[in-house]
């Protein structure tokens, strides 16, 4: 199934989309049911929509990475709308004088991997079925494609009161401080359309087959849930025997949620999750920054930033983002390896623990799991 | 000497041109030890500049306002270059595809009213002598080319890191709470092309004559400098005598600075200034958001913005900012009508008392004198 990368999403295949896209944000990505929303009407008004392999991607088309940028809380009261998401890709080609031939999600979340798919049945753009980050991160500067040697700038940053801004800066991290600060200007949300690239470059950096993947992880636990058996382990499963490449997976921890303090300022949510296992009286924290970082279990690393790190409901076995976590909910957090484009040492440099004030070393989940 | 609209500008012109500048700005604008600096090493590597009549700007012109933009204790520490404002031309003429045809002073300030001119030298690009305030104010909104209907966006806007920012937004308000963002990540200072405006337009909202009026000021107050006699009582006397239209102009008080409390946050200075009458005993405050807004002695106000209040060293009878006051300096404190242009209704919605939240009408400084 990994390799099927033109991938037709209808109706049907909503509820297994955005399911597997949440799991894969590890906590981030953007609320799910706010995803769920947006595709639904989009598939209500236009129909379904072919998720265009990435190796068909021409080398000359001008491809762009889009979604939501902002504190998720902040989302959920005020969700930009896909109006402004096709301003500021108005705005962009304006700027550039050229059309965009083809959209990418910019990272894979509830939300942010479904809004191109929206975007694209509204404007009848191809979507591809890959994203820049394979997983949700804070920062766009984190983005396989700005890791892997791309420029972000010019970006183009629009909101619902038909503001926009373009920023351009040599270095992709100077772009993304300027572009979190329009974005907090406009109220903390916004749409942005980033790393303007051609499709060659585009096929050197993108995380391919997204889509497929998360469909996939939404399949095998929803047939798991169906037949009452765990759709964790389901998942699990898939990864052992039937992705390609395999991935490490695993449940890392299980318990009741015993302390959740997010802190939201104007751009980001940040703070620790805790959950206690009631039978073994171990407790596991979860540091998160948008996304789950690192994992320890009494004091102990179990999985560190970028692989995947994702609590689930452990009734309903749905990802929670991090600021959607309750007092008292009982949750399981499974870990998953992150692609191989994620853990070289140039991507480390972004998107490893140190880029996030974690003062460790990176090592793979699965070596964490040995020790 | 009013109604010498084309004038040209050497290096005999640099001290009365800065000093003229400064006394409009109403303690802001720049810092003039800046823009003597700036004007005369472009004066010295590209020779005298003749500023354009506004009579003479063609309608079908493009025209630009631009000048820093910031904290102006920021600017003293890191001033954005000439460098920074050609490419945030450069980059608003690629986003308008379309080339600059003449440039303007945004306001009139011992910096901002001359780095146009210094630019114009290094590009070759016709200066208007005119500005978009005839004083300075806090912000983009507040130009007569934004009072009387103009927009402000497309706004780029630069740093000395070549890095940019195009804001559009439909309302100007809007558009300066971005571009002030913008600016704040930029590290607090940089260099902004705003209103991007036809010729024919230009002409009907444009405060004319500025570095004219600049030029007028610094001579006839060098002179009586010169000649040991009062500088401050020159400048009335011109206002009184020479000046077209007339303005009223006024000594409004003499003392010693007896508390500057400025407060400089990531984009304006804020304060207060009390100066005491050691003869009198009587004490004059003044409230300045970058600019001097309100004077008041014991209590009574005697000018209010839009109307000019600078503040004068009384040794040197040069203008000072309000961030370069210094404890203990004896002062004069000159007030002068603003513009006609700027106490109109549309106008005092903009930049009356009320624009900078001070809970009074408007009541011209020469009504307030007789009162």
């Amino acid at each position: 199934m990994w390799f099927q990368r033109e991938l037709r999403i209808g109706p049907g295949d909503l509820n297994e989309v955005i399911y597997g896209t949440a799991i894969l944000a590890s906590g981030g990505g953007g609320d799910p049911y706010l995803g769920r929303l947006i595709l639904m009407q989009a598939l209500q008004k236009h129909g379904a929509k072919t998720m265009l392999d990435p190796a068909k991607v021409k080398d000359r088309w001008l491809v762009v990475a889009l979604g939501a940028v902002g504190a998720p809380p902040i989302a959920l009261e005020k969700f930009p709308s896909l109006t402004a998401l096709a301003a500021a890709i108005a705005t962009l080609e304006r700027h550039l004088g050229r059309k965009v031939d083809a959209i990418v999600a910019a990272e894979a979340g509830g939300l942010n991997a479904v809004v191109p798919i929206a975007l694209g049945l509204r404007l009848g753009l191809p979507v591809i079925n890959a994203d820049g980050m394979g997983r949700a991160f804070p920062k766009n500067d984190m983005m396989t494609f700005g890791i892997y040697g791309g420029r972000a700038a010019p970006t183009a940053i629009a909101d619902d009161h038909m503001s926009s801004v373009i920023v351009d800066a040599d270095d992709n991290r100077t772009l993304e401080r300027l572009a979190r600060s329009a974005v907090i200007a406009m109220g903390g949300i916004a749409m942005a359309v980033t790393y303007p690239m051609s499709g060659k470059f585009f096929k050197t950096a993108a995380i391919r087959g997204t889509l497929t993947l998360a469909r996939d992880i939404g399949r095998v636990a929803l047939a798991a849930n169906h037949q009452k058996s765990d759709p964790i382990d389901a998942i699990i499963g898939y990864f052992r025997k039937q992705a390609s490449p395999r991935r490490y997976a695993a449940k890392l921890f299980t318990g009741a949620v015993l302390r959740h303090a997010p802190k939201t300022d104007e751009a980001f949510v940040r703070g620790e999750i805790a959950v206690e296992n009631r039978d073994s009286g171990e407790i596991c924290t979860l540091e998160f920054h948008n996304e789950n970082l690192i994992a320890r279990i009494d004091g102990r690393v179990v999985a560190l930033v970028p692989d995947i790190i994702t609590v689930l409901d452990e009734d309903t076995g749905e990802a929670l983002t991090t600021e959607n976590v309750r007092f008292n909910q009982r949750v399981t957090i499974f870990g998953l390896a992150a692609p191989e484009i994620l853990r070289t040492p140039e991507a480390l440099a972004h998107v490893g623990p140190r880029a996030f004030d974690i003062d460790l070393d990176y090592t793979p989940i699965e070596t964490l799991a040995d020790a």
